[in-house]
């Protein structure tokens, strides 16, 4: 397939880096930005564009790597309505590309991408979704070729994923920082956590979270919650979280056991 | 030296077997349930029992691995108060033993240890504190024959680390639940989001959790935040949850920008 990448952003380059592996061409690519345009064409040794005017009209694919704003507007625009487009975001459905093209579809890559951290694409879960059984078997061929995880979910399932995966990783991170904050505002060093971070996250290999859960919530140790809620008492929003999060697990394992 | 074990649990299992590979004898093992104090004496093959009168006076150094309320009545009993006493919990000081015993400390294990998983208590942060340069010198030896990586802490900045290590392990575990369970309500494997997961944490081991953070509450986009919310409409504690997390995330990097 010629394929036509919009965007030049950490996923359009990762994409675009896997998709180079292939036999697929990318044809061009366009960034609403002269010099990413650029980079990411000089990356690959590809042309590149960041003139709306200049977009081929004769690739077989037009993927949309761009941020949910720019979707908008450049899938409305008069390119190349015959051929397949997909864009790759996972909170956007697929049908905004209703009305404008007439094959369409999703290319989702579940995972937090870095342009400067290299990354096995071959373990990045992709998640499908299409119009029609041109672009299902077109986008399952391309998506096996760069990953062994291809998985296919319509808008609302996708959707869900994508909300839960804020959770596993935006909230998950800001966790983090909230304890690397306890930790250096007493001069600890944060690494010293990474065992038991690791470990967190090993557990869930082979327990469910819910069989994983340990700490004073789950005991219903009040004499450290109070503790701990007295060391918050200057940072109301952390206490108020430290709270919410205790009273939620501790109702969970009160209505379990 | 000889080593006088109170407790059964996940603490004391996984230090009596780290001390069991050492020159070091464990002399008894006490624990007020016979048949927990029976599994354990019998798999280290040492003597064992669960009645008080019954404890040795004569060990060099009893370590206390018992839940924070079974410490406290422990502590008072009139057992060796010439000897060595350590409690093993992060979040009680070391004075608990003030009063009770002459040479005292804590040593704390900074992981989530569970009976029934092996672990590699070398890369097990054991947390010293010290009541004395006696004490201090005897519980340096030893921590550094079952672990390589030993700390000084004293009870405040432990207490600190304590309350760090339930954001990062007991609270991050609840929102791997959270995540399961949005996965689960539209029967979508949880494993689908374990890539995510490993990367999230892959990420922490060479940027701070402050530049590490992505996401809609990151990059301020509320079209998103807003459809998250929607779709959590029908679980309020949930929704408060998620806005609050946002809220944090969002002050964070608008005050940094």
């Amino acid at each position: 397939m010629n394929i036509l990448l919009h965007g030049s952003g950490n996923v359009a380059t990762h994409l675009a880096l896997a998709i180079h592996k292939t036999e697929h061409q990318i044809v061009q690519v366009y960034s609403r930005t002269k010099a990413s345009a650029a980079a990411l064409g000089n990356r690959l040794g590809v042309p590149y564009t960041h003139l709306v005017d200049e977009i081929m009209q004769d690739a077989d694919l037009y993927i949309y790597a761009v941020s949910d704003d720019a979707l908008e507007s450049l899938v409305s625009l008069n390119i190349a309505p015959q051929a397949m487009h997909v864009h790759t975001a996972g909170s956007v459905a697929m049908d905004i590309f209703k009305g404008y093209k007439k094959h369409y579809g999703v290319l989702y890559p579940l995972q937090s991408l870095s342009k400067d951290k290299t990354i096995d694409f071959q373990q990045v879960p992709l998640l499908l979704e299409a119009s029609d059984e041109v672009v299902k078997q077109a986008l399952d061929v391309l998506a096996k070729e760069i990953s062994g995880q291809v998985h296919h979910y319509n808008t609302e399932q996708r959707l869900k994923i994508h909300l839960a995966a804020v959770f596993a990783n935006n909230f998950v991170n800001h966790l983090f920082h909230i304890a690397s904050d306890i930790m250096e505002s007493s001069d600890i060093d944060f690494n010293l956590l990474k065992p038991l971070i690791k470990e967190t996250v090993e557990k869930i290999s082979h327990l469910s979270p819910a069989e994983a859960q340990t700490g004073p919530a789950k005991r219903n140790d009040q004499k450290i919650m109070k503790q701990h809620m007295e060391m918050l008492k200057d940072q109301p929003k952390l206490q108020n979280l430290y709270r919410e999060l205790s009273q939620m697990i501790l109702e969970q394992y009160l209505h379990q056991s």
